[in-house]
């Protein structure tokens, strides 16, 4: 039985069997045919913090595989009520598989030991391996082939951007990351990424320019995350060189511009990018249901 | 492709079509019959509201089609956590039509501007169209053709009532409203009514006996809509004189009684009425679910 | 149409149907086998308090038996918004049976008085029928025929003990019950165990050893349940001598540990204990799954 609970864990053949199952999966859903593959199999769904996008895409590819899925928010007191070795091991004889959205992401680490059925990671404070997944599956759609191409990222160091940095390396995508100094990875962090895939090295700058200039996808997302709001002011002083504006993009007219949204408009990205033609974030976060997909039924197969 | 925002966009013909499929439905789920026309489709359902029946109609209709529904409330922060027309083509990726109860009808009004898939509205500030839909059903169930017939409104002039003056209008029902002076409607809305369905005439009074004589349907609803609650001792005040009691069921022993619930028993209508003989409350509630299916299989059709 | 309020209402036979039911849908799920045995039905869940067992556990079987269950918590106002005679019989139209977790048993019985459809009772402050249908359930499994077996209970004499004294009653299970003094069953409510089964005595005692001495299950639950909270110090300080530790289980060695969960470990029970080779913990959890899904398709049955 395999989890997913960060890119680092999977082989470069691994995601590649996800990404080909889910682009299968979203071949045959455009023509109208949701096959119930896994018809009466039942999700768990675990919700510390909001969400629209995760919840959304994980319901409705559970719907199409003939199943179902069961949204458990803040009332089932997830690391409260009671420990979660009994948490994990209760649900594991109820549903095939749970999806976490949790705080800390040790407390996701501990639910996967215990837990007899497949989790599946869908965002901690450490990584976000569900969107990145997604963003490679937009990637190929938008560009075919990804070997040697250059993702720029833009913005803070944060749990979407390491899960690119895993899987940029994992499947030889070029990354730089232009991030104000004080919001850098740590060195921990940095040496984490360094030995996910030797030979692979991510580009570290502090100028969004360099970043960006031959990119193929320019890449931000919100400079505070859910939980930092104390920093509001300070953050937003700092990152607002970073902004992802027309500026910006037109030192790379040839590249898409991407986000995991929700989006603060006028402050990480301008509307004018959001709404202009470089901008895939629609198509972006429809994927988000088709690698997932792909994701569920790869780990309900490794059983 | 359509939406269902309100009656007043629907010709008296599409109006038919939704109340034949419902019926067909009705008719064959209550033979036991409960075809999955739509596996694995999927509604997006959106409350900034409470709701019972609402929400219970809309995800059994699902589910009976072979679907299912994603209930979406106050966690998704609608028209807060991100702008609307970005909420409204991510959730038109992973889902195949929308419902929303909001606050504001221009909202949904300004998310239906940006979907690619039907949205309907569950309720807003301005109208109503699902509960007119059930409400003429379940006329018909009871009346056999409803040209000419009448009915009669006892209340305030809300929501409901509006979109009832629109379905009325459409089909040749008459309808008569009682309702204090300083709570008709303001004269650009009864200016809507009147463009509706030229030839049509909506008869206005004050007197509740007036507009009772001679209905076949006497119709009321809360006096304190949900968000008008510091109005209440005022409200109540004005609105007394337009109880639905007995004695003002008995100026029409013929009539059938509606609401479209929650009552407030003692206010708009008494315990006495709610439960008596020509109450139809119940049949009329369950009326939701089954016109709604009509109009979920007929948007599905339209695309 | 049969309801399942508590299990004081069910004949042994009755029982033995609802167990065996749930014993062949469980073995043809650990054949991968879930048969769409009740397609496009749905069951309305109404909580009015935190549940995590009793939710996912009806939620995934309904998907299994290929209907679907609708979660109706706060928002829904049962019994606030508006009179139950009015929820019971709305809801009665739109789905196929109902469970309710309530605060007062006797909401649940003017619901089913109402009701068109099935009741099933998911807990309230006066019993838990399917808590105790799944600890048959286990014993069955564990120990093969209960007849002339013996179940001790230590610890708050509560709704989930009186349902076992119920059913162990229907069908002949022997049980003794360690209680502080003042917590034990009122003498109406013992009076009520008495007409259950004539002939069947449960046996009362304040001695933990003396109860668990030749007991082939040792049970116990929280000592502060839900809405208990304001007592917490005042029923921690009786309950303390009826902890279940290593140093009872050592008096019979032979015996499971069952627990309803959520426990809270270092009060009614050791964590040494929930994590001994005696406990059954996850195992009985489980069942409330299949138990239950024998109860659904029974009274689905009955109608």
């Amino acid at each position: 039985m395999r989890h997913l609970l960060t890119l680092k864990d999977l082989s470069p053949l691994e995601i590649e069997e996800i990404l080909a199952t889910g682009r299968e999966l979203k071949e045959r859903y455009r023509r109208g045919i949701r096959e119930p593959l896994y018809p009466g199999y039942v999700m768990g769904m675990i919700f510390e913090k909001q969400s629209l996008r995760t919840r959304v895409s994980f319901e409705a590819g559970m719907t199409h595989l003939g199943g179902s899925a069961i949204f458990l928010a803040e009332e089932v007191g997830f690391g409260k009520r009671e420990p979660i070795c009994d948490f994990a091991r209760v649900l594991g004889e109820m549903v095939d598989l749970v999806m976490i959205r949790a705080k800390h992401h040790e407390d996701v680490v501990e639910f996967a030991h215990w837990s007899p059925i497949p989790v599946i990671n869908g965002l901690t404070d450490f990584c976000h391996p569900c969107q990145a997944l997604a963003d490679i599956f937009t990637m190929r759609e938008l560009l075919g082939d990804t070997q040697g191409r250059k993702l720029a990222w833009v913005g803070d160091a944060n749990n979407v951007a390491l899960s690119l940095a895993f899987i940029c390396g994992k499947l030889g995508i070029e990354m730089s990351l232009a991030v104000p100094k004080e919001y850098q990875f740590s060195d921990e962090t940095l040496q984490l990424i360094a030995e996910n895939q030797p030979g692979w090295k991510l580009r570290v700058t502090q100028d969004p320019v360099e970043a960006v200039t031959g990119a193929d996808v320019v890449y931000t997302d919100v400079w505070v995350s859910m939980g930092q709001e104390e920093e509001k002011a300070k953050r937003e002083k700092a990152f607002a060189p970073y902004q992802v504006n027309a500026a910006l993009m037109a030192h790379c007219p040839q590249a898409y511009f991407m986000h995991c949204l929700p989006a603060r408009r006028g402050l990480e990205v301008t509307d004018e990018v959001m709404q202009g033609k470089q901008s895939v974030i629609v198509q972006e976060a429809g994927n988000r249901m088709h690698a997932q997909k792909g994701a569920i039924v790869w780990l309900l197969r490794q059983r």
